[in-house]
């Protein structure tokens, strides 16, 4: 039994997605025999020495990429994009009720699917969340300029959020809405799920970052979080009630999190493990500069090579909206879509279907994509679209 | 690069714990390629057909080796025991009003460090929840006979949980407390976390069973659900809102989840992967009949030897109580804890180290753990006594 190689797949689902192969292969050793003990890296006790240098490394190599500055504290939840969207509502208004005295009704950008359902959270969770724009009746096919969202008030809105890429309908920011803040004033909250390493961000314009591991940065069941630090004391549970603020389930309640190094209750050590190896692994290649290089250059050629065709391809997304992630199309004519999922599935390139909420295609080209994937797919998308 | 093979490791951890060396084999290959794909099963969406294939096929594989009925339905979700007795508070709370129109006040039985954070989260979540036993003036060395329990009203209480074994005072339920339900009225609730396929159990018998997977059936990261069918069924957020009920997070809403077979959220598919993998292990060596037959073995054992030195080890759990999965103990002399761990280490005996709350030493003995590793162990002990 050797550990398996693979041909470099041209896999493009929307995630969970392609990790490098070299990452996935020291993995699967440290899963057997951790540091050449007779015991895994997911057999480990949680509170050990070594699982509690695998999630300070990972911290600091976060910190060394992201270039986080010492306001801001990074941990660890388990979960994805749905419990980070329920969490951030509970504890930020927990937080706001700390400063303020007051619940406050925090406010949604909601540019797609993730962002309305982090709106939809909120409001079921009874926090009365405000509109800041919602581009729904556009079909979510570009977002409103800053200057034109609703104007927020800093006394009432605990926080301002936004879905930095929406996966489902390939629409992303440029440039954070930091205008909405307020000068700062109201902290920013993002959504960085699919988007998360793909570019050079500056952490200091956000209150808080989430975003789940399993696109661009490991296999799902972790999140990671970026929070401002003044953000993290809470009022308790007496002036909660007093405010119809609901309580946090402890394993997600921010303060216990972070004074627990992020072990509170048991991290999935192998899950936080690997993703350290994908953070050593972006490192050891030029870390976000060379990456985000490489990103804008794949989604240069991919949209290139669909804006060629605008009477065979349909891309929905305004330009200055479309996502270097997920790149969303139609194909016109009847059954032309089948038959590219068809096709391109016989030259091996999969995961291309549009999300079953949307339909369409949806070449997802994350981290772990490289420009000479892309040039696969754009060779074929060429030949489709001359036959 | 070859697949580690390992020394069989005798490491008494209390968890995560060792797993199967082959399952880890399996899985360390699946990481990279699976099913011969050059896609890893951590890779794939949790939408594809082969998650799903993963997902029921786990799900069947439980109901084999435990027998569950149709009235009962198997779900998974994040996190460990922490969010599994969050969760379980505020989703039959409101499953309970839809029955009754009624809140009610739920019931623990405290019999150790987990019943008893389980008891204050349902506190601090407002629930006000009644006292059934309270083991903690004996320092939890025991379980009172649960015909001197309080006597609970099944019209007001919509639950009485408890914790099955102890994880860390080494307190296991010898049968289950169902003379506390009410002739079955009172839904029975049981945090078996860390001796879930230990030893065979009637699901019939319990309303709700959860389990972390990180002892005896997997990596950190995942919780398996038991619940009885009729338990689902929940009032909506206005209802809640009108009786006090916290609101669930939507991830952990158990009726959502049930209706999107564990896959609203992204379910993390590889950590389901290698509960499947032990599951499959389980059941190609005998089911539950085997591994208790075993697991009962190495306890008497254990618990043997130590008792036949009463001078040095005091075993301070009563005999009706006492665990088969964590051993328990204390050793007379000062310096001796210390030098027990030490000269165990010298003989690669690890994990000895009872938990940072109580001291002493714990050994504990999970599935994993075979008759002759603990065979290892009580040797080394009697060679501690003798010397």
């Amino acid at each position: 039994m050797s550990v398996p190689t693979r041909p470099k797949a041209a896999y493009f689902g929307a995630g969970p997605a392609l990790l490098p192969t070299s990452v996935l292969q020291q993995a699967s050793i440290d899963l057997i025999t951790y540091l050449s003990n007779p015991v895994g890296v997911g057999e480990i006790s949680h509170r050990s020495k070594d699982a509690i240098n695998i999630i300070d490394s990972t911290k600091a190599h976060l910190s060394e990429i992201l270039n986080i500055p010492d306001t801001h504290e990074v941990f660890f939840l388990q979960g994805g994009g749905t419990t980070g969207f329920s969490s951030v509502a509970t504890n930020l208004l927990a937080s706001f009720a700390a400063k303020t005295g007051k619940k406050g009704q925090p406010a949604y950008a909601i540019t797609g699917t993730w962002s309305k359902k982090s709106y939809e959270e909120a409001a079921r969770l009874g926090l009365e969340p405000q509109v800041a724009t919602n581009g729904i009746n556009s079909k979510f096919t570009g977002i409103a300029p800053v200057d034109q969202w609703k104007k927020l008030d800093p006394e009432t809105t605990p926080y301002i959020y936004y879905c930095d890429n929406e996966t489902v309908n390939g629409v992303e920011f440029h440039a954070p809405p930091v205008e909405a803040t307020c000068d700062g004033k109201i902290p920013l909250v993002s959504d960085m799920s699919s988007n998360f390493l793909s570019k050079k961000i500056d952490v200091s314009k956000f209150g808080l970052i989430f975003a789940g591991a399993q696109k661009n940065v490991g296999i799902a069941g972790i999140t990671i979080y970026i929070i401002r630090k003044d953000l993290i004391p809470q009022v308790g549970t007496e002036e909660l009630n007093k405010l119809n603020i609901p309580i946090t389930p402890i394993a997600f309640h921010y303060p216990t999190v972070v004074k627990n190094n992020s072990a509170y209750n048991t991290i999935p050590i192998f899950t936080v493990h690997v993703l350290n190896l994908v953070l050593k692994n972006l490192l050891a290649n030029g870390g976000l500069a060379a990456q985000e290089k490489e990103n804008v250059e794949k989604a240069q050629l991919l949209y290139g090579v669909l804006d060629k065709h605008p009477q065979l391809f349909n891309l929905p997304v305004a330009k200055d909206s479309r996502s270097k992630m997920n790149v969303v199309f139609t194909i016109n004519g009847e059954g032309k879509e089948e038959e590219f999922v068809k096709k391109a599935g016989e030259q091996e390139l999969s995961g291309l279907k549009g999300h079953r909420s949307v339909g369409g295609i949806r070449a997802s080209i994350y981290n772990a994509i490289d420009l000479e994937t892309v040039g696969k797919l754009t060779k074929f998308i060429e030949e489709f679209a001359s036959a």
